[in-house]
């Protein structure tokens, strides 16, 4: 049901029956300039994807195809990975070097063999491919990204949570002499699909908790992109939410200056003023999770605590959408020469 | 962010801050042959609809105004009214005699002035008016819809409901010997934006109850569509769900003749064949509230009790989408020549 | 954290590891003529339950045990056998033959043999077991559960309909004539507390959809105690509610008699006169799953539809607990000659 | 349905329709040494409570007063007051210089004057009657609650925060130097029964937001109960969960020492040693919300951050039970010599 386009990309999603499969199928099935040509699962597939996703179901018309590299690579000018994180980046890797653009949406490409060791406490893929993605945060990459033919899509934490600290950490502004604290929620489509008891709507409903605790391995990413500014420890605290998508991301800051709330707000807006996906509240404004479900915004909200001095920035995403599906579209649309919001000018569906 | 595309209709939205509305504006944003022109709520606006809705912030720019008939015949080539029942018949009115292509999504047009005192407890509108108005259920009044200038917009239980009996009543197999028992649920929006005790999460949540029982407003329209081919009695059930979006109906009915399910499923599938909204499940399968959220889709199920005979018809959709919005979408681009799905070609969002 | 109580009754729960055995350990960890024994679950154990199951520190202190029927059988006096049907219904016949005073809260003992694998699917336990247990629901065997010492607890969905429907089968209102039609609705933990895609959040979140669709394995129960007094075919839907905990039941009936909704409520309080569990709503009132939640009472509205002469019978419980835990506590205090509403008393939780 | 006992104490609820006065009345109902006597709501009563709340039949029968003084004086001899904050307090005081025994449940009694000015922007009630109040955190004010006829229950974050905050500042080891920021969520039975758009399920839910950001009127009652120990500033960050019940507080805090999580526990699991109602989990393990629900525990869990040395107290209450009714009821059982836990032994209501 897609419009007609002259040259279209003919793109494949490997992993497409994850939640963040599910979105980006969802959303190449609207983009005007891609033909989605090649679904694959983890598992064994069959003729109609449809037979196991009925909601696409007048929406695509495809096979869910058994992952074959060949048969990919020669079907597709670009591909999507979105499988776990310990299996999608050698998959990236290999179709990479069959000379494809890709945008692996797991954390295997996002940080150096000796983080990913430590956090993702696994054997990295080969550093080379590592270093040859460019980290795909558009409105912070967006040169490289649009050069570059390997892309790391960026965890949906560290989206939230970047888009919120990196116009401090690059005017300076960001102590490194204070830990930044971020207390961030996620909707349970953050941890997968497959069912555990955490997911269990029996466990979950009326529910919330943490989660890795101090340990969650998103913070190196965030801490090696606030690095090119500033040598900031982050303390990342995930919870989960009871609710399917969203992430809620606040992060208390200590500013090595006094700055009172129209500043800190003047530069946001500045910093913002070209991105198409990230709205600025006006102070005493706060975001709304669901404010930006199903689309790709990023709303951020800010506020300077005067008893205290400590600024509160409250950053929000969609964790499929911006964070993972919307911004891997974002990121593919730059390396292709699209116009940057193509295929997600979509409006958020409230309520 | 919409396409552009040669002379657009100017369309504008009177009750836009009402969900249905917001629904409208969510889709009229992004449809390629619209010019959005004026929005209207149901009291005092300002310079900037998105100071009251932030999450349309950068998917539109445009004043909410207090509602003028003329200045909203002026500015616009067709209007949506999405008020209230009670006070949306009589704007939809004005504004159709001043000459404009209407499209009304209250329950003021969509019968008679009897059976609207009957049902509403409240004075109709002019019969005249009512009478000049086509119900908007394009799966069955494709043509009449085409020609008209005046459109009621079915019932979010009407369309579900009706789109899962018609097949069985236009085929004759619909006995007027058995009233049809339909319990059908809803999500909360169904029930308008006003907060109430019944729509408080802190009540709602975690719970499930019937209201208006034996006494919904939709059942007359249900049986005034039925009622072209058979003379059926239908018992409506309505329960309010805790969630915020869906229709879930299930309808019972007694066959005046044997039918399996092959027999059945093959009515349903030859009824819609060119509808692009209706998908019909191939015997044994259920639809899922979930599959249409935020799609103009109505999914149908069908299975036969053996041990009983008795039908059941399983139908859903999202009330704001194919339910009140999208539907109210699909007859404007019949109203104007245009494709039936433009605008509405967006997949489900799942999950 | 119990109450002293002269010669309490030593209890014990095999299967206290699932949804069920967690609501029985609540409960019987407040009954004041109860000491909790014995805990096994399914799996193994170990010294302290509540290292799996935190929210029940400071309220009991026990080990979580690996089932061994010589050593339950020994420990306790009566044991509350919370298995998965199929599993079940042996071991409750292995600690009943042991002399023990059981309930059974599986399906494995409530209906004959061909019943069983019809329904169930699976080879049946010894019938002669079978045939000696009662089937418990109280408040229409309460003199046989009092002498019984092996008992079947009635299933959630059964407890729901039979309350609802038995005044109108013993009072030979209800025709054989017409199908009993029941829309039933329940929580999730009703599936257990094994993960699986259907209760995972993500997917049941903002959802609903009916399952085993005119095949679930409570409808011969239903159809052999109204059979008792009427020979009435029942056709079951059951559907998955995006909540915890709760069942409602809408059973639409057509009676073989005229009857207004005064007389059919007047049957109703009369029948449940002296049944402490059983709240009858007054005409015009509909009861509401949240009233019930955490409580052993069963809520039931009562509607006659003029247009169509069908009654409508809404009944409501929780299904952890009149649907399984409270119910069997009921049945455990009658079998003792106990009180019938001993730690069962509290209020629900509403909200 | 409660147990007689000798002597009980009459105690009465004004503001019993709000949902901390429903939590009084479910846990009053249930209390074996309280005779409930006088049900008084905001507006106009009638002959039967449970006409307004059903969920109540069969648990309590009792008239719904229009409050008045004198009659409430005279059938009480203790009286819980839960009406709104600027109304509640001067309820409270009448009632207490008739003689009674008074335990209000707002904020009105809770801090000085200045104070109540500064943060709820209203006038407060006679000083000298807020004198007389003693602050009800029983784990921390026991003898002074045993002595006192008038108390002000603390607020439902302030107890979740204090109980998670005051073993550090006791012990000296939380620094002047450093903020504590915490970062509080809560469901949105906490907002009151009222209904209004952010209480709406069709906004909330799927939804989560801040609200009353740096000006939430709890922050004064944690500063002041922490001032008796060390100068602390609080920053205060509360959120709206899209669930009925529950409070996660997450309190970050820079200790003015080095400390491993090993004697943080240790202190923790000392000071609360004789709290019946306090859970510290062992180091590693987090609450959950719902392991407390309709309880009166306290659940704390601990973590020290090595990366930054930022330690993180994670408290979870019931809002309704621990953070208003049931430390109410806890509040008038050492008011009365009676035992702590009574009527409160309950266990959690998971799931």
């Amino acid at each position: 049901m897609t419009t007609p386009h002259t040259s279209r990309v003919r793109a494949g999603v490997v992993g497409a029956t994850g939640y963040g499969g599910l979105e980006l199928v969802r959303l190449l099935a609207a983009h005007p300039a891609v033909e989605l040509t090649y679904l694959a699962g983890s598992k064994d597939g069959g003729p109609d994807f449809t037979e196991w996703f009925p909601h696409l179901a007048g929406v695509i018309e495809a096979p869910l195809h058994a992952f074959d590299p060949a048969a990919c690579a020669e079907r597709c000018d670009a591909v999507f990975v979105a499988l776990p994180s310990g299996a999608s980046g050698q998959v990236a890797a290999e179709l990479w070097e069959r000379g494809r653009r890709v945008i692996d949406l797991s954390g295997d490409l996002r940080v150096p063999a000796d983080l990913y060791r430590a956090w993702y406490k696994r054997e990295p893929v080969d550093p080379a491919v590592q270093t040859a993605a460019v980290y795909g945060l558009p409105e912070w990459h967006r040169d490289r990204i649009a050069e570059a033919t390997l892309v790391a899509n960026p965890g949906c934490y560290a989206t939230a949570i970047l888009l919120g600290l990196l116009p401090l950490a690059v005017a300076g502004w960001l102590s490194p002499a204070h830990p930044v604290l971020v207390d961030a929620k996620s909707g349970v489509t953050g941890a997968g699909r497959t069912p555990t008891l955490n997911t269990h709507l029996g466990e979950l409903y009326e529910n919330f908790f943490p989660y890795k605790v101090g340990a969650h391995q998103h913070t190196p990413e965030i801490e090696q992109e606030l690095g090119r500014h500033v040598e900031a420890k982050v303390l990342l605290t995930t919870q989960l939410l009871p609710v399917a998508r969203g992430i809620y991301a606040v992060s208390y800051v200590t500013l090595d200056r006094a700055a009172d709330v129209g500043q800190v707000y003047a530069l946001y807006r500045e910093t913002y003023k070209h991105a198409p996906f990230v709205r600025v509240h006006a102070p005493g404004r706060v975001p709304q999770m669901k404010h930006v479900r199903g689309s790709n915004f990023c709303d951020i909200g800010l506020f300077v605590d005067e008893r205290t001095g400590v600024v509160q920035v409250f950053s929000v995403i969609d964790n499929l959408t911006k964070g993972a599906a919307g911004q891997a579209v974002q990121n593919f649309n730059l390396m292709h020469g699209l116009p940057e919001t193509m295929g997600l000018a979509g409006g958020p569906m409230f309520p």
